[in-house]
Order: C-alpha cells, then sequence, then structure tokens
C-alpha cells in the first residue's frame, strides 16, 4: 500500500485520531484524553505548542495511523515521541515501521539527534516494547511503580545517526 | 528563623520567583524562562493548570525559597517536583530541606506517594545531587546525554510511606 505523509493538521483530524486511539483499544479515557489535547493544543498554536504530528493516509485520504513528537524542552537535541498508533485493522503491514522511519527523519530535519518513547511494563504492552525494540530503540531505563503499584515506566531511545552531533 | 509557607501565589510572585531563580546563578535563561511559565500557569488556571507551588517567607514576607510539583498525568499516585530553589544568601540554613518536607506533606495529603525529581549529571549540580541523596531520595536512573552530549538527566525519586498505598 502507498502511503501518503502529513504533518499539517486541520480541525477534522482531531476526529481521525480520535477513531484511531479509540479503535485500538489500547489507551484508557485518560490517555485518550491527553491525545487529543495534543492535537488542539497544535491546532491552535501550531509547532510553538512542541507537538509535531505525521499523519499516514491511504490513497483515499483515510488516516490509518499517526505519531505525535517534539523537541524536549532545555535539552539540545533530544525528542519526545509522545504517542504512535495504527489503526488495528492495518496493524502487522508495515504502517508502524513505515511512520517510524519518516517521524525519524522529520526529527533529523529539526535538529534532533536522540529519540525518547516511554511506555508501560504491563503485559499488554509487550508486543509494543517488542516493536520499540525491533525499530532500533533500547531500553536505557525503567522507574519501578511509575504509572501505578506494579506498573513500571519503562524508558527507550534510540541516536539518530543522521542527527547534527555525530561525534 | 521561623518560615511561613503559602501556596496562593499572587502577581506578585512573579517577580519574587524571578528573583529567587536568577539570584542563584545556576539556571540558563531558558531554565528561568520555564520557571517563569509555570508561575504563569498556575496565576491563569491554578492547581487545574498541574503545577503547585510553596513559598517559604521570613517574618516580613519576603520570599526566600519555593518548590514547584504536580502531579504526572496517566499515573496513580506519581509526582513531579519541577523546581526547588532558594535564594544564596540563605541557603545552608535549613530552608530546602524544610522546603522538601512541607512539600512532601502536601504532596502525601494530594494522594500522592512518590516523588520524581530530574537533575543535570554536570559538576555545577553535584552539590544539587547530593542534596537530594541527603533528602532521602535515590537515584533511579540515568539517560545518557539526555540534556546534550556529556550531560545525562538523573532522576531521582522518594517513595513517601505516608502516601495511600502503604502496601
Amino acid at each position: 500500500m502507498i502511503l501518503h505523509y502529513r504533518d499539517r493538521l486541520v480541525e477534522s483530524d482531531l476526529q481521525a485520531v480520535q477513531e484511531i486511539v479509540e479503535s485500538t483499544g489500547f489507551f484508557t479515557r485518560a490517555e485518550i484524553g491527553v491525545a487529543l489535547e495534543l492535537v488542539q493544543e497544535h491546532l491552535a498554536k501550531g509547532t510553538a505548542s512542541g507537538y509535531s504530528f505525521l499523519l499516514a493516509e491511504d490513497g483515499l485520504g483515510v488516516t490509518l495511523g499517526y505519531t505525535c513528537f517534539g523537541p524536549i524542552p532545555c535539552t539540545q537535541e533530544s525528542f519526545d515521541m509522545y504517542w504512535i498508533a495504527v489503526r488495528p485493522d492495518h496493524q502487522g503491514c508495515g504502517i508502524g515501521k513505515s511512520l517510524f522511519e519518516q517521524t525519524e527523519q522529520s526529527i533529523a530535519e529539526l535538529g534532533g539527534s536522540r529519540i525518547y518513547i516511554e511506555t508501560s511494563s504491563r503485559a499488554t504492552y509487550a508486543p509494543t516494547r517488542e516493536f520499540y525494540l525491533k525499530s532500533g530503540y533500547r531500553k536505557e531505563a525503567a522507574l519501578k511503580d511509575f504509572y501505578s503499584p506494579g506498573d513500571d515506566k519503562i524508558i527507550f531511545t534510540k541516536e539518530l545517526t543522521s542527527g547534527k552531533s555525530s561525534r
């Protein structure tokens, strides 16, 4: 499938993003609220919000997945990957991988050389963690009981070789 | 010295906080900008901003130090200690320690059971890290080159025994 990428959001993307994150069945109500808040921030302030987006669409303009990312304040070249989600009926066909690659390229163009992704240690997130590892991210740290008792935060990171600081 | 604590900010606290963070000679311009942004967020939205404050004042109402903290979204009982600063001419006399204790009590009352503080690995922050360790925080993780090449992020944490989840 040929994917089209778009980084300028329009008002209707709020609904598209909501449908994607809800359809995954993966996120809590609070997490979905945060996901939509980031879209609204971006719609209101653009990249000055600190949140950039990349939407992957099929040939008919249907949004199949997206990433949300941005520079980490007070760091030189570090970016957070805040969100990645792909419609469940389109998972397993490389959209997530492609979204990651495109996003990493965007981050490199914005001067980023290091990306962080945080996720949960819960069993339901095992495929997510596996996907990050397969995408070249490595587990750098774990914060015990961060989300709730028994639910740690796992921090993954990846260095972009094309970044500015190729020490 | 008898300290008075205040958690309701007024407009003039913006200047008081600016004076404190600038006087330390410790923070970059960008970091000072962030510190003031948090005050403005709190002035505009109150605790709904996600940022709570505790100011320590002397008997004449002069602000000697402050903390800024708040619940971490999508976590059950985790709080971030975003900021602690004490006027340099009043450092070394227990104000930081007292501010920490008062803030931990406030966090416990808000249902928090776990506090995170992040700082830099740079040599200038050695006294800061020492202060956190002495205050009962432990180093839980380090993110290499997070702030810039050679400047890691160190994550400290402390569990509050008086928190709701006394497992």
